[in-house]
């Protein structure tokens, strides 16, 4: 195994190696099988000639070689890769010292903040797994995700302090709370038994830290609302995360220096990867609260912002604002957009306004983006601006590190005809699929059935190779870039006591893509209005996922009572 | 293990995976360890989640996505990457069906042709190892090759023909050759069996094949010179050559479809890896026989070169062209210089002409270069266009995917203080090294002392972290970029019945960067010149080997009698 020590001085790095003498023929390591022949002896690896795939190293590498670049700007704070791989060794240290190691679940629930991006290195650096926590959920599902994760501390962003700590009154656990207090945020409250900046204190920046001691480590547990009720919690290991951060750089073509928004959630899969990314391409990571029109459009100005991420919600919300807002923007922005297929409209527009868009897909359980739209410029730049959207909003073909991508029939995992009109099952395998799911071996086997992952996806696959999705096979419905599952709320509108039955489906919605709409049953001679079913659902539900739309009478069914969620669909669509 | 197979259709792909079905806890493919508690249970490895790395995926990978762009042009030949990946699996198929499989060697003697390219594929594809032998080399050395590498295939193109026929009449064992036809080459001689293309059409274009059973698998062996007489036989496998092939796309920002001119031959170090970057990138390989002035800049006119590679002497010869060829440039190009630090006069030279010159550094052991001198524009671009030579003469900072690099004390491993000043040995490590030298276990275990590949080139280390060479501890020459071992001359001159002692250093050279320089002691009462040695040496060597300064006299010494070769250096430079 290989340490990691410095002192103070930037840019100085000693080496802490132990060498792993290796007898020929023995110490496999890493290794499952050897070569037969000349090649399978005394080739053997080593300290030397082999080191576990981890991000861990590119925070390493981008210290050393631009330790004055700048790393991370919030409002006031900057700081540069000197600075933030400080204070991620401090972290690590300082968690370390409170016992935390080696397959240890840390929890983090904040806004894209400094601190939020330490914890992707400084977390797994003491070996301890980070589970950042979607800041829009309700304090009871909170609890579950702290409770399932097994979490030893949880790391506050003052504006999630109420809802976390109504989350740890219902916990029976033991777990160290550590409060972020950040000057730029003006609600909630600081909780906790010590602040972020005191345990960074309690910490020492010459801490030797180490790689793992197997690539398959747990690197990060990422819970997905799922098909059903409960969150799956999805466990990433270092080497998919290197993969998945270097096949960013690579299929994006971002270059050097990239000047990256955080738009995109760093709690949807570790912000697709990107946090490891911009150590790779020594980035800087503009950080952002919450994504308001005014604070993009000024950050991109300002900060003169090259990259950013989002759903086409967050797309549209920028083509609305005031003309002098998008008036700043002189340089040209590249926008990696998922989560649904944007509009032509919206590519248009977003094109029109110097911005060039990157149609990306992916999934929790993908490390976030694994196909991209990839342009055909030599086939497609003549065909007409509509044409060039409608190429634009398939999901495209596999990315350079997903080493299989097919439309398939579920069962059978034959592949479809690529006819743009039979539909299957998007299937990936891969280095950059997840481990499996947390304490969940039913659902890991049944989602890997085949030797494949399902993404329960329905997509046609084209004659030249671009798949398309064109329906869901699980019950979820994406609003503004969340998941939510149709069978969570469902089971929301059960525990009323006037329901007698209740489906949710998704409704096209031109602002969040989506929304969920509920057809309820009531029982004979209950007196349920539809605001009582959404003030119900409020209390028991995030907030985005309480259904904006409730329909009354009964359920369609096939013969065998299944209800017919396409009839119902349809039914919303209708509305 | 995933088997690939498709028929004739270029974009159709058929997969035939097995599942492999991972009781909790067992089967840890890849993997020495496993992580204890929650993360070690039921979340194992399998061929859903885990694909072992290999550059053949990306050849796979751009079939799939972009059939019909241009992969190798060769004069009036051109293919795709749907025909290139066509004759890749026949040649796999073809040798597979002669017997040729995992662990076994494939030799070949060729220019930078199509056939050289695509061996870089269809040669692993079987499972095989593919040997590229320096085209430079005389029929002996060749002979030693073959045998030590055990080659049972060896691919000869037509220019190379006669000392192939050499080569073989020494050797004692039985080995196919293929004869490669190449309508561009009026000399030589087309020799073997049968020919290439006759190989291709025994083989199948829907043929199976696999990923290696292993990363660590073998994919190519190189000889290098090396210290001592014998080349020696550096093994590389699966795993890096994926890394290392990613490490170019990124280090060098190639962005996709770059179109790569072939100066550096594809027998240094696989072409620095770059077979496999221009399948990452879905690039376009422009082949070059000879390295002529007229040729490359023809080329890169008429093709629109976008990134070319190659020794200082290789730029020089640009820069000493007429002004008619280098005004046939009018866009950009990128070059990569490697093999000696190129003087401040070159780098301006060339980026007068519109080509900007990224300096790299590595060797045979490390799949080529594996440290760049990375351009800090924010402080270096004021600096005057001297200083900036100054800055990009040293061979710099480690790329992204190398894990360590040091100049340390060779015996302590204590790494030198960054003053510019305490020399040490560069020493490296990570997955771009290699797995050892083939059948030569001390050697192996010599220059892995302590866990560091110890690379025998000694140099300072700045205080910005950027290192550069001064000197090598071990007597090599390099002249227009190929090695020379001086102990190999030496030993040429041993033999010679006039010659009593002789010792052989590196002069600097404008053309060639070194040339070797004999100090000669002939034997009492001979009567031998200058000419006759030189002379006997192009019977005994290849003819880049043959010392082009031939001193006699007594050669100084040390107490305990070994050569001065430092003092010889300063002789031969005052020459």
């Amino acid at each position: 195994m290989t340490s990691f020590a410095d002192g103070a001085a930037p840019g100085q790095l000693s080496w802490q190696g132990t060498y792993v003498e290796v007898p020929a023929g023995q110490e496999k390591l890493g290794r499952g099988l050897v070569m037969a022949g000349i090649y399978g002896t005394d080739l053997d690896a080593h300290e030397g000639n082999y080191t576990q795939l981890s991000p861990l190293s590119f925070l390493l590498r981008t210290r050393d070689v631009y330790p004055h670049r700048p790393s991370v700007v919030h409002g006031e704070r900057r700081y540069t890769w000197a600075q933030t791989y400080e204070r991620c060794v401090r972290l690590a240290s300082a968690l370390a010292n409170r016992g935390i190691g080696r397959g240890d679940t840390v929890a983090v629930l904040a806004a894209n903040i400094p601190e939020m991006f330490e914890s992707h290195f400084g977390v797994p650096m003491c070996g301890a797994v980070l589970n950042a926590i979607n800041i829009r959920l309700d304090a009871a599902t909170i609890a579950f995700i702290l409770q399932h994760g097994e979490a030893r501390v949880l790391m506050v962003d003052k504006e999630f302090g109420p809802v976390a700590r109504e989350a740890l009154a219902n916990l029976s656990v033991d777990i160290l709370v550590v409060g972020i207090d950040d000057e730029t945020c003006e609600v909630g409250e600081v909780i906790g038994e010590l602040s972020y900046e005191t345990l960074l204190g309690e910490g020492s920046s010459d801490w030797a830290w180490s790689l793992p001691e197997d690539e398959w480590d747990a690197i990060t547990l990422n819970y997905t609302s799922g098909t059903t009720g409960n969150p799956k919690g999805v466990v990433y290991h270092h080497r998919g995360a290197y993969l998945n951060a270097v096949s960013n750089a690579i299929t994006w073509d971002m270059g050097k220096h990239p000047v990256y928004l955080w738009t995109l959630p760093m709690f949807h899969c570790n912000g697709w990867c990107f946090p490891w990314t911009l150590a790779v391409n020594a980035g800087t990571s503009v950080c952002l609260r919450q994504v308001r029109d005014d604070a993009v459009f000024d950050a991109i100005a300002s900060e003169g912002v090259t990259h950013f991420c989002g759903a086409p919600v967050v797309l549209n919300m920028l083509l609305a604002a005031d003309t002098s807002l998008r008036e700043q923007i002189t340089h040209q922005v590249k926008v990696m957009t998922a989560g649904a297929a944007p509009p032509a409209a919206v590519i248009e527009g977003m094109e029109a306004m110097g911005m060039e868009v990157t149609h990306v897909y992916g999934l929790t359980e993908t490390y976030g983006p694994v196909t991209l739209c990839e342009w055909q410029g030599d086939l497609w730049d003549g065909e007409s601006a509509a044409e060039r959207a409608n190429l634009k909003a398939r999901q495209g073909v596999r990315g350079q590190m997903l080493e299989g991508l097919m439309v398939a029939d579920p069962d059978t995992l034959e592949p479809v005809p690529r006819d743009g009109r039979s539909m299957g099952e998007v299937c990936m395998r891969g280095n950059n699929v997840m481990s499996g799911y947390l304490k969940n071996f039913r659902a890991t086997q049944e989602v890997f059935e085949g030797g494949w992952f399902h993404s329960g996806d329905l997509a046609v696959w084209h004659e030249d190779g671009y798949i398309q999705i064109k329906d869901r096979s699980k019950d979820i419905i994406i609003s503004g870039g969340e998941n939510i599952s149709s069978i969570e709320v469902e089971d929301a509108l059960f525990r009323h006591p006037g329901v007698l039955e209740a489906a949710v489906v998704a409704k096209t919605d031109e602002k969040w893509g989506e929304t969920p709409c509920a057809f309820v049953t009531l029982r004979t001679g209950s007196e349920v209005s539809g605001s009582d079913i959404v003030e119900y659902c409020q209390k028991h539900l995030a907030r985005f996922k309480v259904p904006r739309y409730v329909v009354f009478g009964d359920l369609p069914k096939t013969s065998t009572g299944k209800v017919q969620k396409y009839v119902l669909r349809e039914r919303a669509e209708a509305l």
